[in-house]
C-alpha cells in the first residue's frame, strides 16, 4: 500500500509482547509458528517470527499499537480454516493469535442474539445453543471462529435462508491499528444511526482492524426439516429448478448443485456409493426446507415435487425423517473431504465466483467447456440458490499449477463479464488481488485510502486484499 | 467537521451548473427552492440557493466537483419524505435534486432485481413490477426514492421479514466529492470481494457522496396473506408474544405494536372508529403472515391463535381475505396520517429509538411513565419486531418543543442504556446528532475521518449527522 518497509522482530519487541500478554503467550518457538502459517488453502504456508496469544480486547489493542509505532507486520488469526490465505503471515512478524479469546460473553435467548469474544468457534457455540433452540446460521464447513467467520464475510451453504456473515451481526468490537477500541453497531435489530463501521470492517480480512468481540443474531432451529435430492438432464434444468424455487416463496434452507462429474467421482472414489448405491451422473440439486409444522412441511414437498417435475427432473427424493435426510445429503456432505482425502498430497485450488443467479448455467457451462479445452480434471460443487460456484482443481506440479490458475483468471474474468464477482464468500485473501482492478474500478483506490485512513503503516495483515508495495 | 467557510452561489456559479446540466434543469425561483426547503418532520424549513436536477450520474459527480472546487454546500434531494431533516438544505447552496433520475434502467426477473436510477419511487418500481410478481420489499410510509431510502437506510413495517434498505441492494453507483464516478458491488447475491463500500455509503444521508444508482433485490408477492389483529391485556403480555411468535420460526411478515392511547384517540377522531366499530383501547399487535398455499397458512394461523391466547391475548382476529384484512389493519394503515390530520397547523416529534426485543416492554413502560410525569401527550406506534418504536408527539409552541425535546434526549438515553439506538430507521439528520457522541463513543471520530477522507471541504450534507464547525 504505502510501500512500507517493515522491521523485524527483535528481542526487544518480543520483551514488550510479554510484557503486554504475559510471558506464556508468547512463543518462537518452530511448532507453534508452523501450525499457523497455513490455512486449508492450496497457498504456501509462511510462518510468522513470533505467536503472540492475546487474552482480551485490550491486549490486542496493545499489540496493534506496538505493532504499528515498531512497523512490524501482525497478521490476525482465528481457527486457521480460510480457503484463500487470508490468515497466513506472508510477511512474516506477529501472529496474532484470537484462539483463547473463546469465551461465550452472553446469549440473549428473548433476543436471539449472543455476544462472544472474537476466538470462539461457531460450532461450539451452536452446541451451547442447542438446549435453547437456537443456532448461528453462518455455518461454513471449516471449524472457524466467529471472528474469522465475520472477517472475511463467509456464508455457507445455509446463506441462500440466513444470509452471509455480513447478514448475521449487530455488533462488533474493533481494535485500530493506533491502538483504539471502537464498538461498532448496537444490539438492536434496526439500526441507522451514522455511518455503518461494522459492514466496513466485516470482509476486510483483518486489513483495517481486528474484531475482537460480536454480537451475532441467532436463528431458532428449525423442527420441522426436510432434505430434497433432485437429479436433472441438464444444468440448465437444475437451474431453472433453483430460479423457480426462489420465486415461489418456498424459502428453500439450503440449494446446492453438484455436477454430474463430481457424482461420477464420488462414486469411483467411495466406497459408499459402490453398486446399487451408485449416486446418478447426473447434475443433482440438494435442497432443504423448513416449515413450522408437519402438515405445512408436506404441502410445501408437494410443491417442491412439483416444481422439479416441471423442469424435468429425472428422479426426486424427498424426505422428513432424520436419517434419511442424512443419507440423501451424505454425497453433498462428504464432497469435498473425499477431495482432499483422494488428491492428498496435491494442492487443491477452489474458485469461487458468483453470478446472478440467471447467468448461473452460463457459467457452468463456461466451466465443463473450458475444463474440457485445457484438459484439466475439476470439481463443481455450488450454492446455486446464491449463484455461487466452487470448482475444485487438484494440481501437483508447476505445469498443472500454471494451467489450473490460467483457468481461475479466464473464470473470474468470465464470471465479472456475467455481472458477478471474483469471491462470494472465501474473500480476496491471496488468490483473488490479482483481479481486484478489473473487478472494482475507481473504486479500488477508494479501497485503497480507507486501507491507508486505517493502517497508515499498512502493517495489518500485509499482502491480502491489496499486494505489498503493490 | 472541517470548520468549513463556505462561499456563496454566484452568478458565475450557477452558470457553471448551467453549462453541467443545461438551463432548464437550473432554477433559483423561489417556488422551487421553497417546495424543496422541508422534509415531513417537524424541524424547521430552510431553503437552498439554487436547486439543479441532475439528468444522470455524470452530471451529479460534476457538480459534486464544482461545489467541492467552490467550497459551497450541496444538498441531494429525493422525494422530500425524511423524517429527520436528512434533506433540508440548512446552509444554502445548492440543492441537488434527482427527482428527475427516475428511470427503471432493468428488471432481472430471473434474477429477483432491478437496476434503477436514484430518483426512482418505491411505489412505481413496485407498480411496474406487479404483473412480474415481485416487489422492493423496503416499503416505508411515504413516497420515498429509492436513492433516499437507500441513503437513510430506511426501513418500514416489512422490515421484520426483509430486512431494511440495507438488507435489499446489492451494487450501488455512487458519485464523490471529487467528481469520482465508482461502482460499489456487483449483481451477485453473494459478495466478499474487498472492502464493502456499499454498505458505507448506505445510511450515511449524502454525506460522503450521492447514490446514483442502485441494483436492489427483489421478493416475490406473497400469494397467501393472512392479516391477524390481537389485543392484550398489558404491553408485557403483547411484548412476550412477539418474542414467541420471532422464536417460532412463524417469519411473520409484519410485527406492529399500537399503544393504548392511540386506539383511544382514533376512536376519538375518526369517524371510522364510531360506536359499534370502536377500537378496543388496549396495547394492540397488527401482524402478517405469508405461506405457500392455503393449507400452510392456516396451520400458521392456528398455531399463531395458540401463541397469543397463551400469552393472555383478550382478542385475537384473523383473516385471509383481502378485504377483511384492508379492514383489520386501517386503523395501522390510518394512524400517522390521522396524527398529522388532527394536528394540522402543529409541528410533531416523531422519535425513532430500537431497542432489543427483550427490552421493549421496559422502554414502552418507561415511555409511558415519562409522558404521563412530564404532562405530553404522545402516541405510540412501534415495530415491535424490530424493538423499534415510534412516540409521534405533536407540539405548537415554544414551551411545548422544549418540554418535546426533553423527552427525546431522556428516551433516548434510556434506549442507549438499554443496549439500543437513538433511530433505528430514520437516520440521524438533524434531530439526533447531539446524541452521537454517547451512542458512539470513540467510533464518532472514526466517522469523522471518514467524512474528512470522502468530503475534505465539508460541502456534502453539510449539517447532517455532525454539526457544522462540531
Amino acid at each position: 500500500m504505502s510501500h512500507p518497509t517493515f522491521s523485524s522482530v527483535t528481542p526487544a519487541l518480543i520483551d514488550a509482547l510479554c510484557a503486554i500478554v504475559g510471558t506464556p503467550y508468547v512463543s518462537t518457538r518452530n511448532i507453534d509458528r508452523q501450525a499457523r502459517s497455513i490455512d486449508v488453502s492450496g497457498h504456501l504456508p509462511h510462518a510468522s517470527d513470533v505467536v503472540v496469544w492475546a487474552q482480551n480486547a485490550a491486549q490486542v489493542a496493545q499489540i496493534l499499537k506496538l505493532a504499528s509505532q515498531q512497523r512490524v507486520p501482525v497478521t490476525p488469526w482465528g481457527a486457521g480454516s480460510s480457503v484463500e490465505g487470508n490468515p497466513i503471515p506472508v510477511q512474516g512478524g506477529i501472529l496474532l493469535s484470537l484462539e483463547q479469546m473463546d469465551h461465550v460473553i452472553a446469549i440473549h435467548g428473548a433476543d436471539m442474539q449472543a455476544t462472544v469474544q472474537a476466538g470462539v468457534k461457531f460450532r461450539v457455540l451452536n452446541a451451547e445453543l442447542q438446549p435453547q433452540g437456537l443456532f448461528f446460521a453462518c455455518n461454513t464447513g471449516g471449524d472457524a471462529t466467529i471472528g474469522g467467520l465475520l472477517a472475511n464475510n463467509a456464508a455457507g451453504p445455509k446463506a441462500v435462508k440466513y444470509g452471509a456473515a455480513k447478514d448475521n451481526v449487530l455488533h462488533i468490537q474493533v481494535a485500530l491499528a493506533d491502538g483504539r477500541l471502537i464498538e461498532c453497531g448496537c444490539r438492536s435489530i434496526k439500526q441507522s444511526s451514522g455511518y455503518d463501521l461494522t459492514h466496513l470492517f466485516v470482509g476486510s480480512e483483518g486489513t483495517l482492524g481486528v474484531i475482537t468481540e460480536a454480537t451475532v443474531k441467532l436463528m431458532p432451529i428449525p423442527q420441522h426439516v426436510s432434505a430434497v435430492l433432485a437429479t436433472f438432464p441438464s444444468v440448465q434444468a437444475a437451474i431453472d429448478t433453483v430460479v423457480a424455487m426462489k420465486r415461489s416463496g418456498l424459502d428453500a434452507g439450503a440449494l446446492e448443485f453438484m455436477g454430474a462429474e463430481f457424482a461420477e467421482f464420488l462414486n469411483q472414489t467411495s466406497a459408499s456409493y459402490a453398486n446399487e448405491r451408485a449416486l446418478a451422473m447426473l447434475p443433482t440439486l440438494f435442497m432443504e426446507f423448513y416449515a413450522p409444522d408437519a402438515a405445512a412441511l408436506a404441502t410445501g414437498l408437494q410443491q417442491v415435487r412439483q416444481l422439479c417435475q416441471a423442469n424435468a427432473a429425472i428422479q426426486v427424493q424427498a424426505t422428513s425423517d432424520p436419517h434419511q435426510r442424512e443419507q440423501l445429503w451424505a454425497a453433498r456432505y462428504a464432497a469435498y473431504t473425499t477431495c482432499q482425502q483422494v488428491f492428498a498430497g496435491q494442492r487443491l485450488l477452489t474458485t469461487d465466483t458468483a453470478v446472478p443467479l440467471s447467468a448461473y448455467a452460463a457459467l457452468v457451462g463456461y466451466i465443463e467447456a473450458e475444463l474440457k479445452t485445457r484438459a484439466l480434471r475439476g470439481f463443481l460443487l455450488g450454492h446455486a440458490g446464491d449463484g455461487n460456484m466452487h470448482v475444485i482443481l487438484p494440481y501437483a506440479d508447476a505445469a498443472t499449477e500454471a494451467q489450473v490458475m490460467a483457468f481461475n483468471a479466464a473464470l473470474v474474468e468470465r464470471s465479472l463479464q456475467l455481472g458477478g464477482t471474483s469471491t462470494g464468500e472465501h474473500g480476496v485473501g491471496l488468490g483473488k488481488r490479482a483481479y481486484m482492478r478489473r473487478e472494482h474500478g475507481p473504486a479500488l483506490d477508494v479501497m485503497r485510502d480507507l486501507k491507508k485512513l486505517f493502517d497508515p503503516h499498512g502493517v495489518l495483515n500485509p499482502g491480502k486484499i491489496f499486494e505489498v508495495n503493490g
